[in-house]
């Protein structure tokens, strides 16, 4: 089965287009499960939260960049938490990785074969090649990032480029290789910020086919209702909503687990009725 | 003491602008030093690359790649290669990082703080904010990926695009944003690849005062003489040509160690000469 294929499942069985990040904090880890620094606590704390909101998502997506930095064991503690997760719920990690030839290949291998994510997202900065290692596994997917959420973005993603005839903003070119992408792969989806709801719908319309995951609700403060109209498809789905710190430290507790059950309801279903509008 | 000083004071202790990358392939480490996939071997194989070369060099650059696709004991073994490593040569982690916020903040700490390297390799399609963690560290330093050296690299870099008042490829903006960062920060350097000479000589023209990591001689084809030509600052200096492949696995016998000893004394001297053209 394609990711896209186990993702639709997914998401019509649970009746959401919610994704949970799962980002382990030190900062903000429940004290009583065991020491922030022990990277054991970080797999206690995420085992309650995937039993929590298991029903309730379309999908899992875990930040590497929180996970190294507990070491080593913080690597072994993002590998376990991928078996956490039943196997009929996709996980995207998001590596934000790009790199070229051989290193991609030593990546791609990691990421797909030996830790077993369904998905990855990429930097598209190197090009094509660059990203083939990724986009050329049929059962896979490639979220590549096109406009991301944080507020310098525009720095280098809308400076205005001419290409192919047309002046507009790197970030619709990148949707545009994307695209190509995809009609050469099958594989690929986009990274959008939901705190550019405009700029969302411009790359929706431009990539009508494929799935974007938003981050940035929530804490990051984009509009939820915004960012559902514009990220829509056709078939009123094709998007992953990603929320983290939100959910995940709904509360800190020994009842986060429920607290982070009761957002994540909430949250899926602001969602389904932002769809329904 | 800034990361420039260390480096200078390297390059000039081993009359040297190589930069050995420490990029572990199992298919190629020599069978002697223990099971390809046991990241022990890759210590162990670093180790003598290492006490063979130290003399020689101005830097070390391991590539994450390499070591996450050994899973957690691979980082264990990157954190142990760079301990092994004389304190007075800098060591530039290859992770190719970009993320936002609190990410940025976790990889900036792990890289940094807890594993200990003195800079790191960065995407820049996020924009300032997204390297801010990084930049901000005054005795470390950021190699900010500007053109690459892999085929396909024009994907997106030579794009053209206008910015203030300029029409010129993307990766020449990405150059100008990169000096406006040195400007503000003062530990930013550039990533132009050994197989693009004359992007090499435009990136120099435009950023006469940046460190440049230049990958790419040797295995994947770039000339060692243009390039050099191409990258020198004013002061005849100002570039690290890193060789991977060529240097570590020159030989796969007993004798490996001497071997690439070799071929690091040839390039060190070769990169001299073409310094005195």
């Amino acid at each position: 089965m394609s990711f896209r294929e186990r993702l639709q499942a997914a998401s019509e069985r649970n009746g959401s287009l919610l994704c949970v990040g799962l980002d382990p904090d030190p900062a903000r880890l429940p004290s009583h499960l065991g020491p922030a620094d022990d990277a054991r606590t970080v797999v206690a704390f995420n085992r309650a939260i995937i039993e929590a909101t298991a029903d309730l998502v379309c999908a899992y997506k875990p930040n590497l960049g929180f996970y190294l930095a507990y070491g080593p064991a913080g690597v072994e503690a993002l590998i376990e938490t991928r078996r956490l997760i039943p196997p009929e719920i996709p996980v995207i990690l998001d590596a934000k990785v790009g790199d070229l030839g051989n290193t991609s290949i030593a990546y791609a291998r990691a990421y797909f074969e030996a830790w077993d994510f369904d998905a990855v997202t990429v930097h598209p900065y190197m090009g094509e090649d660059s990203l083939e290692p990724f986009l050329s596994r049929a059962d896979r997917a490639v979220f590549v990032l096109v406009k991301t959420s944080n507020p310098g973005s525009g720095d280098l993603q809308d400076l205005l480029v001419t290409d192919d005839g047309a002046t507009e903003p790197l970030y619709l070119r990148v949707a545009a290789r994307a695209r190509r992408w995809q009609e050469r792969f099958g594989t690929c989806g986009l990274v959008v910020g939901a705190t550019y709801p405009r700029q969302l719908a411009e790359v929706r319309e431009r990539c009508p086919d494929l799935p974007i995951l938003v981050p940035g609700v929530g804490a990051q403060g984009g509009d939820l209702t915004a960012t559902v109209q514009a990220g829509l498809d056709e078939s009123g789905a094709g998007i992953l909503i990603n929320a983290a710190r939100g959910v995940i430290y709904a509360g800190s507790g020994p009842d986060f687990a429920e607290a982070s059950r009761q957002v994540a309801t909430d949250l899926r279903d602001a969602i389904n009725q932002a769809r329904r509008r």
